[in-house]
């Protein structure tokens, strides 16, 4: 935060979870209402603000992976690559948001159609990276990367042993 | 967030709930974990800064209690008071966290027993405006204010139809 904040680029939460469940695609006339779950890991809420552009996310993604966050087995803090633990990144764009009277006013952040390609392009490097680490550990452990839908109402459950919630800027 | 994170006093980070369950004492060997809960209104985690004093509560509280976050039956953005909700209030002093490395550092929070006072005023002042709110609106919903226990783990559970996640500070 602090000096960063007037020039952010993006803006991150993290939380620890248990387990989370998040819908991708609503209930419809047709269908029912679909989510993706990841047990044991972290959540990542992402918004990103005008002027975000494609050469920040490597930066992002492995801060964001490699920040030591997770408490293991032995009680010692590691990384969610290291735990390691499953991954959920949720599209939030109300993060950007800033008081204004009663309400809230969204003017710094990106248009959909760039925020759209951002998040794409950070949900998918970070699945590679997620991929990559718990390869090169040998770890047998199922972990998995699961993201919801841009634009959509994240409608979300959340079991934590302690949310743990720390916030990040880019 | 911009101008202000140079000197901000507290970090407040805002979540909508259908449902929202907090443990405020662990399982010892006598007796098991307490919790509490809270069915639809908000979760309003917060964090104080190094310097923080009782003067900025009063704007604290009104302002969050005011703020035009919760979606009414008709779809209209209405205050926590106005809906009205319940309210759930988590001490997150890992909100002030700031990267450093692979590590999160915690300079600029307020020590444990300052945090401590701010807390519980903070809580006592939320309690007496959302009563106060609820009765002038004449309303018989059954609201209710809950906390948590103030540098204890925060073991949350939490349900939602979009967390609609919202940061600000003061």
């Amino acid at each position: 935060m602090t000096e960063k904040s007037c020039s952010a680029m993006a803006r991150i939460m993290l939380q620890q979870c248990l387990q989370a469940r998040l819908q991708v695609k609503p209930a419809d006339e047709h269908s029912e209402a679909q989510f993706v779950q990841i047990n044991r890991g972290m959540v990542i809420y992402v918004c990103f603000f005008k002027g975000a552009t494609a050469s920040i996310l490597p930066k992002m993604v492995s801060t964001l992976l490699s920040l030591r966050l997770c408490e293991s087995a032995s009680g010692k803090m590691v990384s969610v690559t290291e735990l390691p633990g499953s991954v959920l990144i949720v599209p939030q764009a109300t993060l950007g948001g800033k008081v204004k009277g009663k309400a809230m006013q969204y003017h710094n952040n990106i248009n959909k159609e760039e925020g759209l390609q951002l998040y794409q392009a950070f949900v998918s490097l970070c699945e590679e990276e997620l991929k990559a680490a718990v390869a090169s550990a040998g770890s047998e452990a199922e972990v998995t990367l699961k993201h919801g839908t841009y634009g959509n109402r994240q409608v979300l459950q959340l079991d934590t042993n302690g949310p743990y919630t720390h916030l990040t800027e880019f």
